[in-house]
This record gives C-alpha cells, sequence and structure tokens, in this order.
C-alpha cells in the first residue's frame, strides 16, 4: 500500500507527510492551547503518530513550535550560539546573527510571518511569547550577568526587533540605504552594553 | 432643519459629525492613495467639506493623517517637544514622553492600533511609513549632528517601537515587571547616544 497516496491512512512513520501532519496539528494545538497547554502527547494523538516520531524529527517542544512557526530550527540555534563564543564578543555575534536571519531569503519569510502572526491574533502572540520566554529566555539568561538578566536580554532582544521592523517591515528609508555593516557597528555595541554592562539602577544605587 | 439628525444633510460647517466624515474621507483616501498622494482637497470633496474646515479641526495634512489614526495630534507633539530642549537632554525626554504614551490609556489604544493596523496590511504599513518619513524624519533629521541623522533618528526611534512592543504588545514578562523608571535608565542613555554621540563608521574611519 502506497502510504503517500493522499488518503489518510493512520499512522505513517517517517514519511514526508507525517512530518506535515504534525506540524498542522503542532499549529492547531499551540493555538488552542499556547505554548505551555499543548503537549507533544497530544500533537502525536491528532496527527495520528508515535510521540517519538515527533523527537525524531523536531527534538523537544520548542524545536516543533519554531518549526510549526516555519522557521527552520537552525535559525534560533544560530543566534543562541552566540552564547557559547566569548562574552565580549555576544554584541557583534547576536547582531550580526539576527539580521543575518532577515537578510537570508529562506528565514526571512518565515520572520516576516512570524512578526505579522503575532500582531494579527492575540493567540499568536502569546504564543510566541510563552515560546520566548520558555527557550531563548531560560536558556540565555542563565550566561548573562545575574543583577536581572530577563531585562538586559529583553532590552537587547527587542532592540533588534524594532531595527528589524524599521528596516524590513516598515522600510523607513534611513535603515533602508544603510549598509547591513553599518546598522551592526551602530547597534552591536548597544547590544553589548544591555548583555554585559552595568545596568544604571546598579549604578544609580551606589 | 436639525443638522445632525442622522441623515445625510450635505455640508455641515463645524459640527461634530463633518468632523467625523473628514477623518473617515481621510482614512479611505489615505488607504487609497498613501499620504504623499492624498490631498486636502480630495478628501474636503469626499466628506463634503471646504478644505478650510479640514485646515481648521487637523491642521494640515500631517495632523489629518494623526486624527485619523486616531492617535491624538498632542501625542505626536509631545515627543517632537523634547527637540526644543537642551540637546544634552533628548535621550531622556524623548524615552519618557514616548513611554509616556503607551502608559496613558487615551494614546495606548490608537498607538496599538497602529501598530497592529501596519502590521495587518501593506497599505497601512506604507502609510505610516510615508507619514514618519514626511512628518517626524523631517522635521526632527534637521536639529542632529548631519552626519546621517536620518540614521541617527531611525536607529533611536525603532530602539523605542521595539521596547514599546516587547512591554506593551508581547508583554515579555521581564520588560513587564520592570519599572518604567528603570526602562527609562537603560534605554535613555542608548537613545542619546544614538542622536548626538560619535557614529561608528565616522570612528572607524579616523
Amino acid at each position: 500500500m502506497a502510504i503517500d497516496s493522499g488518503g489518510r491512512t493512520g499512522r505513517r512513520p517517517g514519511s514526508g507527510s507525517s512530518r506535515d501532519e504534525i506540524l498542522q496539528a503542532a499549529r492547531e494545538q499551540f493555538t488552542e492551547h499556547g505554548f505551555k497547554g499543548a503537549t507533544l502527547r497530544a500533537i502525536a494523538a491528532q496527527a495520528g503518530v508515535d510521540p517519538g516520531l515527533i523527537r525524531h524529527f523536531f527534538g523537544d517542544k520548542a524545536g516543533l513550535f519554531t518549526a510549526s512557526l516555519e522557521l527552520p530550527p537552525e535559525a534560533v540555534r544560530t543566534v543562541l550560539a552566540t552564547f557559547s563564543a566569548p562574552s565580549d564578543e555576544w554584541g557583534v555575534r547576536a547582531t550580526r546573527a539576527y539580521f543575518g536571519l532577515w537578510e537570508d531569503p529562506e528565514t526571512a519569510g518565515p520572520l516576516r510571518a512570524t512578526v505579522v502572526s503575532a500582531f494579527a491574533n492575540d493567540q499568536a502572540l502569546e504564543r510566541l511569547r510563552d515560546f520566548l520566554a520558555a527557550t531563548v529566555l531560560q536558556q540565555v539568561t542563565a550566561h548573562l550577568p545575574q543583577d536581572d538578566p530577563g531585562l538586559r536580554l529583553t532590552t537587547a532582544m527587542t532592540h533588534l526587533l524594532g531595527v528589524a521592523i524599521g528596516r524590513y517591515l516598515l522600510q523607513v528609508p534611513p535603515l533602508v540605504a544603510a549598509d547591513l555593516d553599518d546598522i551592526v557597528a551602530m547597534v552591536a555595541p548597544t547590544i553589548q552594553h544591555y548583555l554585559t554592562g552595568p545596568l544604571p539602577s546598579a549604578a544609580a544605587q551606589t
């Protein structure tokens, strides 16, 4: 029996369409229950596959969520890899890696879709927030100076997001006209400062 | 004859509903022709009023556009007023004024609507970009150091936008938990630096 003949044939281990059905089920479950509420078990049941197949394709729930956004999982990994470099390189590396995703046609579309869908509906917004909280925030804050690492990281992240929105979505002329290198040179020291520099509140209290 | 009795009665100088009809016509004309293409004459014609009445209510085309976004015109003026203060106060003033708009329930809703609608459709996005280019960019860049004032201003603006998106739309926990004063203390020096500090590209070339 051809398992990819178009009709629903139940469990189809490892086939391309199993992967697609998992993604489809994941989008529905994440939308309905949020990142926290959705379970691999429920997604597997809806897709008619074994939970182990989800792990095989996507690693864990965060990997599955990223894939369900149609962002290549390497995209997130590329940015996260920043934090295995020496800490005085984080600003430049995170900035380059992040804008690199927006410059690459393969990742630019999904990123744009993620941002646009997050603003278009509250469930997508919540889903994105939960995902950021459960992955990027949790994984990266452990590396940062422990005086308010969450504020450090989110100020840095939203700075990058804002500039990306200005350059790639709003297409504000001066940001479009600028060389990416000039933008990185301008923004990276700020990112570095937010991630590892002294916090102003600490300075004000001493 | 009661001019506000509900039926269309043609030109109704100065009445509340003239104002509403102008705004409605403005939204349609801006959407159809963009900020540049729409004319006060065409908007007045569509609303069935004299162009002078538009000037009376809204000042100029930018004022009308701002009003058509349902942003109080004072909102934009509050932020622009930053640049009549001494230049070493710009960072703090612009940051406080901008986040103040997002904290104020009266302006927070329209701001949210502006951002959400800009991402929801390309025409609104274009409309917002044209408006920013024709007003904020044009008015403010004249005050800035003339080495790439557009890049200075747009980097600063998109930084503020990004943090506002993180705190007020995405509601990323560490940005929501932070005191506004701490966020201002963290972000304002960066804004000041982008607006008036040395540009990195200049530093690299010397």
